[in-house]
């Protein structure tokens, strides 16, 4: 029988052989303590790379961002942001059970906040009936796939700036927004105070989220995250994995985005099927089915040959290639969908 | 020297001479123990009125809505609103610190929000990632004096009733919404399951607010503003004159709106005044000075005059008319902006 | 038919003629927009009076202190306190909701707590495992009647500023505890930095308190109050007959002290009953009755007289002596007492 | 040279050979999907030795009891708890920020709590004043190293049932309680309704802990724990360890009893050293040094020694035992002790 092909999300990745490898040779220490060497490593590297100058690993990247709340605000404080955000969609609404804060959502036009109706939202000077804004985030590559241009994340960092609030960067994927903008990742992250960017999804590690930032906000972080229950112990089993992610899979991303655009191209050409591959910034492609295709032939043909996806939703799909969907596995993909297309 | 006449809002208002008197008669009892005879009779009441089971005295509008929150909802529960409502704008923040509740808005058109929109927001079925959607709030008459339409609230009542997410009504001006629609107040609170009421503003009594719904959620209510600090003693002292609020300033209400329609028209006809006269609903109008015009002058040659407003904020003004404002105080504020146009 | 006499507690005392008068004619403001010159008197006087920089005035002695913690501290903050304290036992739990503290309770002795128990409880150094402490709460007069020496307030006050943390006073009774105490209530409230006091309860204010401290403290606390939904309109027409309390009714307590030791002496000398003299320090008398007393015949009792009392737990009842309350008042209580005993 | 010894505590413990090379061979899913084999395998185990119907894999021990708190409580209800318990003393007051819940502590002797003392802080009866009483914390083994009897956990269990409050237990060191009293771990469990227990301290695992308890209640703390960023990837990877915790390193907690108990004789048997062997009752020694050794030269000779340890405090020391500390290393620990205070 075939191998399983996985295509529901980058969050599905398999911890490479080099990573299970590191895994069981990982010098560890207790990290509550602050004597894991090889978290200390990888907070150290993921500093460096994020440029900033401290960061924290964390157990996940919800973690990672309702740390980043907590810490950033006070209790009642107001947070501006997207309203199709994974903060606001995706986060079981713990901002307002942890950090205690009040969300205020924009429209955002696939991920870009307009820097105006950023400045719109911020509450300038004191007023009694007014809770403070506390934060503003950004998300890029944002969690529909799609990347935000600089000159957008710069726009509402001015503002930002000019009001003294601060900016996080939920960069869950900041790593492939780097690579379709062909920009350092650092050229993305001076934009925010702080970032969350996760190891695991396309960078494959198996566990864990760098929260990284200014070093008296990590200090801060690091109690709040024992707070929380995410201090661990021996967390160097995590962060050696965590250190091949952020060399080795960082490099491999770019074919990630290829086999997407391979992808959204050979689905482009099935009778019937809509693809914008304009849209098709990172490793993820979202397509339109024909109206008349019975979607339940569709999801048997590909659990028959042994291919996990999720369905169509209203005729809208979505494929996430990562590190163990290569071209072949992407062929046999694409001939489930052509021989359904055409029955 | 003349009366101080104040437009900037109707919550200035001061305890007509009846309700003083009320105040200085009032039964009391330790309402804390249930003992007032007079907060009953005006809880009785209120319900009544409102159409409810049971309602229960509030210190003050901010208090009730925040208390319908935190009974309607668990922590980390989401909540649908409209970006512009009072409780996103002018609550401090407080649903987050409070009731532990994430706000998810929605724009809304001067009030109203659109139905599929509420739709869109609801949580439906069972998602780890997702937050349980706990309640949906509207606000009617909305804080910027216009009154929701009676077929948008039956609108977003029945998605709320096809999902069954309770709907909570910001009733602040629920009386004077009920004025301009020719109708029972019942007839806009049929559309929630509970309302919030406030007996100050253009009731005139000196502080308090109601909060009604089922039996059975005022008593957790009940609770739950003890909690908060809202259990008074001798509240009598403050029902005495909320029930004239309820019976003879209600009865007032009409004066106020045509007070307000007539300081509109007056408005309109002095040189360069834009003022849309579909906009004046209840007894607030909001106009637009001429770009040239001085503010300064403006509201130096009104305070000469004993006349307290809010200054223009871009050009546009907002006056609030209420018991203490006739005819004679309105012509007396026409003739400063008269004159000062005039110059 | 007899005037009904309530001793269940000093909070069901109804206002003073004087004070309906008072609120009858109260010059008012909205006091939201800091207007109402009654509510900055009553502020300024209780301020003096507390010997604090400023004061607020509050719906409840409740409000006020969850007020105080949530203004004082940060969430996740300890909070050293009285294991039989007010803030523990009554109020509904809100310390952990409103202001998200840790209470750490100290077993005290009729509401002393040793110095040397707090300070072994405050965290000293910074530790990843440990809350900050935030606050210490005293309270005095304690909820049970009985008054805190200077000297054990002095103790803790020492140990706080060792520490440099602040120190709240629940002083719901305060003046009651000056009064047992022979001394200034400043004398008192110098060993905290912030304090609570009612003027309801003994003071026979309808409904209200004050919370007083440092100006800064004080302005951060009006917009908390906001955000709790505690600011409300015309409170002149509450803080006018507040301002009696402050002065007539505060010169009033000695009468209830001497009436409450008058009943405890009268009932002391009854067959079978238990009465403490060393306890009555204000105007509460605790007293056990004989075992063999059917309390449903007692209860039965007081009621035909038209007397309110909270009966009997596990023998030992409570009486409470206010303004309403005199020897004549007395007299027939004792009475009933004496009839049933002698039964 | 020779090897570190580290006697600081048992979360220091380095996964074993077994452990690494189970993470390398780990089969791994996405386990926010459900999807990962490992983890249910783990989760399947852990309920069954339990003695619960259902498990979860949580990221560390305080991530487990916080999540039981958040789990069991509603917002504003009170909490009866030891007030030397590790959830009081080293949760960096987690309990107010995420559950919302009131402590209410109890003076516990070693960690066991007087059924009668629980029973009289339940809140019986609704009371508009009063928090609900919702849940009971006992500890064991309690995290000062003592063991609580099984009586002392079944008259505090019957308290409970009585009055419908749920047990949860904090058994970070369950197992080492099991094999103290000589029982099955269930013959503990059972006097709670729900469990938390590490695979991480004693049972070497790098990362993480269990709670278990009813399928109901592990459905909802599944959605909380995603709330609170608990919610990992391929956690296989910390499974697989986790399973030879609870089935190797289980088996291995007698020899590690045995170990302290010989440590504790031979510190016993030195010059002016106090050790309560009764006392001994897991992997931990407590003992008291001779008031004139100079605690620096001691820390320097065990450094010398490659021996880590905390320092003592007030004359009192602490030393655990663990999987990589035998009797050799416990002999060159006790040679330098032995040298230190001959000298």
């Amino acid at each position: 029988m075939s191998t399983v092909i996985d295509l529901r999300s980058d969050t599905v990745t398999h911890p490479t052989p080099a990573m299970r490898q590191a895994m069981a040779n990982a010098i560890v220490g207790d990290d509550v303590y602050g004597d894991d060497p090889t978290v200390r490593e990888l907070e150290t590297l993921a500093a460096r790379l994020l440029g900033k100058e401290a960061a924290l690993f964390v157990p996940s990247g919800n973690f990672g961002n309702q740390l980043a709340l907590f810490t950033h605000c006070q209790r009642g404080d107001e947070v501006i942001l997207g309203d199709d955000c994974h903060i606001v969609w995706h986060e079981t609404g713990g901002a307002a059970v942890i950090a205690g804060v009040q969300l205020r959502t924009i429209a955002s036009a696939n991920g870009v906040l307009p820097a105006p109706e950023v400045k719109k939202r911020i509450r300038d000077g004191e007023d009694i009936h007014w809770p403070r804004t506390g934060l503003i985030c950004l998300e890029n590559a944002h969690s529909n796939g799609r990347v935000i241009p600089l000159a957008d994340m710069a726009a509402v960092w001015d503002v930002a700036q000019q009001h003294s609030v601060p900016v996080h960067l939920d960069g869950a994927r900041v790593f492939n927004a780097a690579v379709h903008l062909g920009c350092d990742v650092r050229d993305i992250t001076r934009y925010s105070d702080t970032v969350m960017c996760c190891l695991s999804k396309g960078l494959a590690a198996p566990v864990g989220s760098i929260l990284a930032g200014p070093a008296a906000f990590i200090a801060r972080a690091r109690k709040n995250r024992k707070l929380l229950g995410g201090g661990l112990r021996q967390a160097g089993v995590l962060a050696a994995p965590g250190l091949l992610a952020l060399t080795d899979m960082v490099a491999h991303l770019p074919e990630d985005h290829a086999n997407a655009r391979y992808l959204a191209e050979q689905l482009a050409a099935l009778p019937g099927v809509e693809v914008n591959l304009d849209d098709v910034h990172i490793n993820m492609v979202w397509f339109r089915l024909p109206a008349t295709l019975d979607s339940g032939r569709l999801m048997a043909a590909l659990a028959a040959a042994n291919i996990k996806a999720n369905g169509p939703e209203g005729g809208l799909m979505r494929l996430v290639t990562h590190w163990q969907v290569g071209r072949s596995e992407l062929d046999r993909v694409i001939a489930v969908f052509a021989s359904v297309l055409a029955a």
